[in-house]
């Protein structure tokens, strides 16, 4: 029977067995994983580095058929600049694994400890999470950079990357794989999932009891279609809608200095800011000069009436643009009455990513900081900050938006479990 | 339009409707409890609980009406005695909810605090998780102990109760709700699903995105159906298949008293140890005097073909009962080759909730101690210790067995988030 002839439960049925095998396979490598020494998982990382590197030319001429592939099927351009490689590309990979040696062993570690007064010793130690999915766009780097968080923790990845990389992620994968092997671990800890059938996917966030967690890295579609279809656990990212709140006792200097840093030092970032809210009472005095700075720097401006009256440039904003994650030169602009409607607006329209105000008002800063319900709060300091390695966290994975388990930047220490070990010397309960 | 002439989809979109509904409440009413504080959340759950005590006659009169329908509807009796409340009971209840309110706030507790080199400081704070879906059998005291849990942590609690306890469980949620209102906060915080419908409780499960995680409490099959139908994170709760692994070198009087202890004590709790594995190097000098303690105290015994050897009165275990939670004075026992028979043993039949092993060999403690994956690892301890109180966290909701969030005891502390804090005086990016 072809592929063809099938019908589509029997396709479904297909996918779901391929999962379950690719897991199966993935759990047995986990569980050697969790037991090996940090050692060894920093040599398959290391090992993994210097096979890359030595692959640099292989890894150019497999990324080069996907480029031209993508390129006959009208694939656009910012779109296949991701995809493309670079020696530079290449090597900031084989570093970025290096890096993810240097955090300490994300796993045995005591993270609490405390002693009962029956004399029962207690502790919570952090463990792997198991076999984490990880579904992703036509990006070959994420493909290192995720399989090496994964495994640094203890966990076994199964990686189903964008099909216009299939070349590429599925040659980087097989050489974490054989990093692994190098260090004398199982190489099934790094598997590809080998369709490129958007059927797949679905089986994947089917996968319960099997995966132990899924974590969708790309665009509002991805991330939304792993949210609504997920009966596997999932490290929410939604987009970055971040926002800037210039309050009335904002200082005007740090304004306009924050402002265009966290829209203009690279745009596309997910915690590059996407609206300005301004208390009414300064917009006058201070809003010219914010926008000013940022029509010099290249960006445009939507604003809504009262933006547009103080702004010469300014085009008129309508309602989808303060939901709009624009990744890009363009931000919103938006006169509020007062810190509050700029909580009111965030709550709204925001996504939990990373929200600033600027101001000098203490309390008002706190107001903020506690009120604002995202996974990074800030006073006095650009969104772009919002990155695991700024917050000396390491490498990341992603910023997670959803409250449950890992918030805020997601590396290898936020892709742990643990569990409480208890040593006694004989004791029963009463 | 009756409802029994509506069809299945139209029936569905109405209970998804009516959750959206309730959702919409809570979420209000989470939002103003999020930022209330701990002395405020402290008075509405002291106010419950004297509302509770004043209303022990109403109380026992609603659940009079509960307790004759089920008997009606022919519930076996020890389900109708988890329904029948008394006096005593009563008062468990208040005085369990005045007891969650020394264990400090859940909420705005500094997790970390660092200084980065340009100046950021950061901090992880905790907060709520937001709006949670409780789904219980027909126990009345699950309604005031999990909404109190709930509550003292700034979250919103939507409750699914048995049918069966649909009179009790009301009244009580409805004078949690009358404490709220008591202490200035909003009664919407805590709301029942209006109707017995078991398609409400699908569409709780399908509310991705509303409710923010669904902590199921009950048997194995409620905990199944959710675990297959959430598209809404779940704390899981699977049922507790517990072991004591007696090791070569256990002292003989600890395995003795820790056995009788882990099954015996009370057997209907989820710390009551289910099996018994035993090295065959002590089995025929330690199994008899085990196995004769526990039948002198009421316990029947299923063993492989090994123990019943030993155990006069065992009766041959079949395979299913290496994977049964008795929850009754029953216990099986195996013989196995060593440690590392008695690990796999727990790898494959376990439910990851609290295992056990006795001995006075510190590196095979170790040993078990890392290499079984159970939310609780003991050594030399009985397994009825796996209780949230013994631990000093507190009341609990339930031992939570999966990975993701919370694992092991689920008190108030546990039912939080956390969100980066981060205060700067104008850095910008480089």
């Amino acid at each position: 029977m072809t592929e063809m002839s099938k019908t589509g439960s029997q396709a479904a049925n297909d996918h779901a067995a391929m999962i379950s095998a690719l897991v199966h396979d993935s759990r047995a490598a986990q569980l050697v994983l969790a037991q090996s020494s940090y050692e060894v998982r920093i040599a398959a990382l290391t090992q993994a580095a210097k096979l890359i590197r030595g692959a640099t030319d292989e890894i150019l001429a497999r990324n080069a058929l996907d480029v031209t592939r993508a390129g006959e099927n009208g694939i656009a351009a910012a779109f296949i600049d991701r995809l493309t490689l670079t020696d530079d590309r290449i090597e900031a990979m084989a570093a970025g694994l290096e890096d993810i040696t240097g955090l300490g062993d994300p796993i045995g570690r005591e993270l609490a400890r405390w002693t009962r007064p029956n004399g029962l010793d207690i502790a919570r130690i952090s463990t792997p999470l198991g076999v984490i999915g990880v579904i992703y766009e036509s990006r070959p780097n994420v493909t290192v950079d995720a399989a090496g968080l994964c495994l640094i923790a203890g966990n076994a990845a199964i990686l189903r990357g964008g099909s216009d990389s299939r070349e590429t992620s599925a040659f980087l994968a097989s050489l974490m794989a054989d990093g692994l092997t190098r260090a004398g671990l199982p190489p099934h800890a790094v598997q590809m999932v080998p369709t490129d059938d958007r059927a797949a996917v679905g089986a994947m966030l089917a996968a319960s009891g099997e995966i132990d967690v899924i974590i969708p890295r790309g665009g509002k579609s991805l991330v939304e279609r792993v949210q609504t279809e997920a009966r596997v656990p999932v490290f929410a990212h939604l987009e970055g809608i971040c926002h800037l709140f210039v309050d009335a006792a904002a200082d005007p200097d740090k304004a306009v200095e924050i402002a265009v840093n966290a829209k203009m030092r690279r745009t596309g970032i997910c915690g590059a800011a996407e609206t300005i809210l301004i208390d009414e009472a300064v917009a006058p005095a201070l809003l010219p000069a914010i926008a000013h700075a940022l029509q010099q720097a290249g960006c445009a401006i939507r604003g809504d009436d009262t933006s547009c009256g103080l702004v010469s440039g300014a085009t008129p904003a309508v309602e989808a643009d303060w939901s709009t994650e624009y990744l890009d030169s363009i931000i919103s602009i938006r006169v509020v009455a007062g810190i509050d409607a700029a909580i009111d607006h965030i709550a709204t329209y925001g996504s939990s990513h990373t929200d600033c105000i600027i101001t000098e008002d203490a309390t008002r800063a706190e107001q903020f900081l506690q009120q604002v319900d995202s996974a990074i709060v800030m006073v006095n300091a650009s969104t772009q900050f919002a990155d695991g390695g700024e917050f000396g966290m390491g490498a990341e994975i992603g910023i997670a938006t959803g409250r449950m388990h890992a918030r805020g930047p997601v590396g290898a220490h936020q892709l742990t479990s643990f569990k409480y070990v208890v040593r006694g010397n004989g004791q029963t309960r009463p």
